[in-house]
Parts: structure tokens; C-alpha cells; sequence
């Protein structure tokens, strides 16, 4: 080795390859700094499109792309498959599962989130939540097989709860699932089966609020209630689930009084807690488990962690700043500059969000926009929301792939992924 | 419902979706007859790229399509997503897992075929077989965590260990997977990692037998060896595998001395056995399990059962028909006929088969074809083996989305689904 090579870089970890983690990683190319990326998983996730995976209309590989690959060029980080599992701010030292410890200089958190369900952890069995592709997989194969099961019995009570879909949850994910899977029912599986018809399935997506899409304004909430009925979606708000188990779910309508429904197929799209990662940290964390960080995005006391994305609680002007992708990058850039702000010897900026709008899409033809005031809903929000998430998938060659596994679907109504992995056990 | 559907049509029931059970189930479609075609899995699986599947250059619904969907214009097919576990001759009786059972009056058996570790089934575990998608998902995941592996450990020997792969068995399958290995090796995973040099892989191919490809020509064998050697691949022939374990394997040398090789990566291509589901018939079968048919496909003594595909044993001028998928779809083309031909009561006609010749990929621009005698090999070879193949994807409107892919791989030597799902534990 040269004796440039030999002396000290300050070393980065950060943890999580997500839109922070990565955002931050390639923010941080032309500084004097090694980096160490750690995740879980070998692959960086475009989570938007995670809803097309479990219905069916996108591969896997479609939307990840392997973290490796993606930073293969940028000689300063080393990507490391491993899971943190202990934290210790004193030494500066991440633990990982396999036994290794990483020294840091600088450490950015940036470990996501995941489902919550509000203390009632045995309804995770029943009723699978979204967040990684293994659980876009399993809700995949649980869609796929309700509707075997349906045509292979013939006990009319069975084979109505094998029809019966519930989606907990009134955001965008739970409307993205309800919509598509009102599709997949009335379009997709047409003439496939010979004892159901599948356009008898029901699906019903359950808000507990009094709207979905709370973070819209009203009138766009409204239109989307509109839209998802129009695709053959029940919607019922201001009804909490009261419990989930194997054989249905229990309502609680508006009046107080509860209702049993025997629904096989349970999806749970209400509940997100930051990342665990987070409790490994002597900071304040809100209700959800995030991070309570500084103005600088770094954990008070400590200014060498930073914390970004889902774990990361920030509030600006008195407004939280939401969980989605464009604040994700956003922080992970912010820590980037922050980073190199300390390295400089200067004070670290604080981080400041800009808000491009809110898009969340609803099923074939059908999105709500707003961008601060200027709204669309129906068709032409479609094809915005389609444009934009297209061009964000840029960085992976995947986007010819994926336009083209769209144009078909559009035109055809066919989902070319419906396939089921694991040969079904009979307890399924 | 109308008088003309309560007649008795004739109930065919066929077993195993796959080239012989899908041929025979689409040559009927016009038949006065009602058809079950029960699977245990839900797709229609384009076997000759299953390998493509495994080393991460094609996602599994690329090669794979619904039975429903294929067969949903065809009115006169059931399709059943279930396990036959029984079969009644005397009552006629088709035992599913589920507890559901079904009558025929015609039955065609076509499983297909399964690993075979030579009653050494502990291997199993240790050296995976490729057959199925989740086989591919399984074996993909393995040589993604190898190079991940050897790049987290700082033992010199462990390192080794990891990026020490060994193929066993010299058939189509081996010397496809340890081609395309070789590929990944030195040139897709190039610049990805940081401590270990990927290309610094061994792959080797064992084979028991004197020479790769047996089922060719002499002249064509020693060529691809020459390719497989051209791309990287350590090719030893004459000698057997002894042993297979966690930590690597025992090969006996053709001067009969053992050695054992520290490699955590072994995969099995070397050993097909028949379905179980022939040993539910009452007739005789050869060693690899495969069940020794009539010259119409029948089972002896049981004129209304057929048995088509790789569960098959077929003489024919002494030369036993190979499990290749043309052969399973004349098979299953034939047994339509002879159903066709026994309800309109004449004598069913004996199989022939047309043999068009062999062909074998090797890895990048390098394959082997012999058309009864007219013998290529190398660039132009591949470039015919893809043109096939390619045209037999028919029918699957994926031919598109494997286009785009194969030409992208072939350009920019990458390999889009380089995902690992699951996330690993330690002691992967």
C-alpha cells in the first residue's frame, strides 16, 4: 500500500442501504472518507413500487437493485452484508450478528421502519404487513392461494371467507392494495377458474380515521374513496379492527357495536414503528420508536451519529416531517453535507425539507396529486404519478423492464409475476 | 344446466403441468371429453432456462406462466392446484393431500423427475439440486452468499473455502451452471468487492464418467470441455464424488486415491430419479425409477392409464428416449391421440419419436448442437441455442421481458436479479 493510503480516513458506518442510507453513501464519493455500508440485505429497495410485487405485476429483482452493483464505482465504501445488533457510543463500536465490530468515526443510522401493530403482535400471523420484499412474496402467495382454496372447496361458508379480503389501514399502501386487488378480482383472473368467479371476491379496505388518505387534503380524499369504489372496493372509515385471527377480523362500527367477518385473507397496511436500531441509542424517541434528532439531523450529545429516513422523528415549523422517499434522500444528503461540514472543521447546517407535494395511487387510471394547492385526481394523476415514479427508478437499468412489464399489464390487464413459490402445504 | 352438460362426458384426468402433462391436456382441447390437470404448483415451468433462474440472470415469472391463465380459454379444463398422494386403479381413484379424490376414466401420469443422490440422500442438504424455481431461488441465493461470505471473513482458508465451487455431474445441466458460474466470477461481479477478488473463484465440474455431455458426439464433448475451460472452469472427468458434507467433498482420482477439497458450495447435476408418484402403479419400473410403458404410452394391464414425460421408460430400437422437453411434448401429444382415438374406439397408435437432434449451452457465446450429424459448436452453436429457445418460449408472452434481459446481460455483462431474499443468518 501507498503511504497515502496508509494514513487515517475518517471511517463512516451507515446503516441501512435504503433512500437515506444510499443517498447519503453516494452524497459522500468525492470526500476523504471511507465509508462501510452495512444492511441486511444485499440490495437496495425502490419501496414505492413494493405493492406491485405482491400483486403480482413486478418481479422482485424489478425494483432492487444489489447494493454492490450500484456502488461498485465508488472506491471509497465498502458494502457489508451484517446485522447490527449492538451500539456502543463510547468506543464508537457497531456490533454485528456474526460477531465482527465495526469503528467509526462518523455513524449514520438509517435503519428504516417496519410494521407495527399497536401491542397486538399476535395478529402479525394473520395479517402480514409490506415493507420488505420476503413480505411482498409471502402477501403474493397468500393473494394467489386464497383464490385456489376458494375454487377447491365446496363448502359455500369456506369458500365465501376464501372471497373475503380485508385490507387494515386507509394509506397510501393500504389503498394501493385494495385498488389492485379489486383488479386483479374483477380483471386479471377472469375465465381462470370454473367453480368461483372471481369478480364475487370482496374487498374492503378499513380505516379506523374518518378518511383515507389523512395526510390529503379532504376533497382528495374524498375522490379517492370515490375511485376505489368505482374499482369495486368497499370502504369503511371510522371503524377500528378490534381483533384479527386465523378464520376473520372483528369490527367496530361507528354505532360501537361489533361485527365479526370470516375473511381468510387479512392484509395489514395501519401501523409503521421505526426501526429497532433506534432503542440501541440513549436519545428520545416518539411514540412510533423515532428518533428525536437535532436541527442537524445528529442524536443531542452525540454530534458523530446522525440519524436518517424512517427512523429519524424531525419536526420543521411545527409540521413532522412525513415518511416517504423524497425526505429520505433529502436527510440522507443533508448528513452527507454535514458530515463534510465537521470534517472541515465548520458547524453542521441544519437540515431543511422542501415538500414537492403528495401523489398516491389508487389503482388502474386512478392517483390523487397535490402539489401544494394544485390538485389532480383520476386519469391525469395516473399518469403523473406513473411518470414520476418512472423517472425515480433511474439508477436502475430495471426501468425498460418495468415499462414494459407496465404497457403490457395496462393493455392486457395481465400480471405476469402470479407465481407461487413453495409448493402449498394443506394447512395453508 | 342444460341437458347436453349432464351427460357423462368422459373425465381425463392428467397429473403434472409441465411439457408432457400441458401438450397432452392443449392436444384435447377440442375433444368431447372434461378434463382435470391437477399440479402442486400453480405454473407451466420452462425448464431449459431453469438454469438461467439460479445464477441470477432471469427472474423465476420470467420462465414460468399460470396454468389458469395458459389454459383459460380452453372451456373443457379444470385446473386443480393440489397433491396426489394416492392412486385407486381398480376403483379408478386419484387421491389429492387436501382429502379430496377424483374418478377417471382416462389418467395420465406425468410428474416428471426429481434429483437423485444415489442413496446418498444426507447430500442433499449440503449439494442442492436444480428442478424446480424454489431449487433455482435456493441455488441463487447460495452463490450470492459465497462471495459474501468470503469477502466478510479475514481467514485466509475460510476465504478459500468460500469461493471454491464445485459442480457435480457433466450433463446439460452441470456444464450449464458451472459455465455461467465462471461468467459471474470473473466478470459480473467485477469491481464489487473490496477485500476479496471474485475472479480468484475456482469452479470445477466433476464428472464420474470419461467425458461432459455423454449424450453427444464424442468430437462435440471434447470441444465444450475446451469452452468450459476457455471461460475459467476446472473440468475433471473420471472421477467420482465420494462424499459431500457442510464443509466440501471427497473425490476419488482416477488412480483411485481419495482427496478432500474444503469448498461450501457444491451443487448437484448429476443423479434424475423418476416422480415417486410411478411407484403408485402396479408396474414394473427401471433403476431411475421411471415406469416401463406399452408401445402406446399405457401401463400394461391398465389400458386407460398413460404415462408421459421423464416419469416415462421408453425403448425405442433399443435407444431409450431422453428426458429432453421435445421428447415430453411428443409424448404428451401422443397420449391425447390415444385417448382421442380409444373413445372413438379404434386401437391407439404406437409413439414414435422424432428426434431433431442436441443441443447444449455452455456459458457466453459457447454451445454445442449436433442435427444427426451436422455438428456446431462455439459462437454460431449459441447463437442457434438461443434462437430455439427463445422460439419454444412461445406462448409465454415473457419472450419479451427474457429478450430484453438476455441482450442487456449480454451487453453489459451484468445479471439483474442478483437479489437474495430472506434475510441470511449466521449460520448460512
Amino acid at each position: 500500500m501507498s503511504g497515502i493510503a496508509q494514513r487515517h480516513r475518517p471511517h463512516v458506518v451507515v446503516v441501512g442501504g435504503g433512500f437515506a442510507g444510499l443517498w447519503a453513501t453516494r452524497a459522500l464519493a468525492s470526500a476523504d472518507v471511507r465509508i462501510t455500508l452495512v444492511d441486511r440485505r444485499n440490495h437496495h429497495l425502490f419501496q414505492p413500487l413494493l405493492y406491485q410485487v405482491a400483486t403480482a405485476g413486478l418481479s422482485a429483482p424489478d425494483i432492487a437493485a444489489p447494493l454492490r452493483h450500484i456502488l461498485r464505482r465508488q472506491r471509497n465504501v465498502e458494502v457489508r452484508l451484517g446485522e447490527v445488533v449492538g451500539l456502543d457510543a463510547a468506543s464508537r463500536t457497531v456490533a454485528l450478528a456474526d460477531g465482527d465490530a465495526l469503528h467509526y468515526d462518523q455513524l449514520l443510522l438509517a435503519s428504516g421502519a417496519t410494521h407495527a401493530y399497536f401491542g397486538h403482535d399476535d395478529w402479525a400471523a394473520h395479517a402480514p404487513g409490506l415493507k420488505t420484499l420476503d413480505d411482498a412474496l409471502a402477501i403474493r402467495r397468500r393473494l394467489l392461494l386464497a383464490f385456489e382454496r376458494a375454487e377447491a372447496t365446496d363448502d359455500p361458508a369456506e369458500r365465501a371467507a376464501w372471497l373475503n379480503f380485508a385490507v387494515v389501514g386507509g394509506g397510501p399502501t393500504g389503498v394501493e392494495l385494495a385498488g389492485t386487488l379489486a383488479e386483479i378480482a374483477r380483471h386479471t383472473l377472469r375465465d381462470e377458474f370454473r367453480r368461483i368467479d372471481p369478480a364475487d371476491a370482496r374487498v374492503r379496505l378499513i380505516e379506523a380515521g374518518p378518511r383515507v388518505l389523512a395526510s390529503f387534503p379532504e376533497s382528495l380524499s374524498a375522490k379517492a374513496r370515490a375511485q376505489l369504489e368505482r374499482l369495486g372496493v368497499e370502504v369503511v372509515t371510522g371503524a377500528p379492527v378490534e381483533s384479527i385471527d386465523a378464520a376473520g377480523y372483528v369490527l367496530r362500527g361507528v354505532d360501537g357495536a361489533t361485527t365479526r367477518v370470516d375473511a381468510r385473507t387479512v392484509l395489514w397496511a395501519a401501523g409503521v414503528a421505526a426501526s429497532p436500531l433506534g432503542a440501541l441509542l440513549d436519545a428520545p424517541r416518539d411514540r412510533a420508536g423515532r428518533v428525536q434528532v437535532a436541527a442537524d439531523l445528529s442524536v443531542p450529545g452525540h454530534p458523530e451519529i446522525f440519524v436518517a429516513g424512517d427512523l429519524a422523528g424531525v419536526q420543521l415549523d411545527g409540521r413532522a416531517v412525513p415518511g416517504v422517499a423524497p425526505a429520505a434522500k433529502q436527510m440522507g444528503a443533508h448528513v452527507a453535507a454535514a458530515i463534510r461540514a465537521r470534517l472541515a472543521g465548520r458547524a453542521a447546517p441544519a437540515f431543511r425539507y422542501r415538500d414537492f407535494g403528495n401523489l398516491a395511487t389508487i389503482g388502474r387510471m386512478a392517483a390523487v396529486v397535490d402539489l401544494h394547492g394544485f390538485k389532480l385526481s383520476g386519469l391525469l394523476a395516473w399518469w403523473f404519478w406513473l411518470a414520476a415514479h418512472v423517472f425515480f427508478l433511474i439508477g436502475f437499468r430495471n426501468r425498460i423492464i418495468v415499462l414494459v412489464n407496465w404497457a403490457w399489464a395496462y393493455w392486457s390487464y395481465q400480471r405476469h409475476a402470479r407465481i407461487i413459490l413453495d409448493p402449498p402445504d394443506d394447512d395453508d
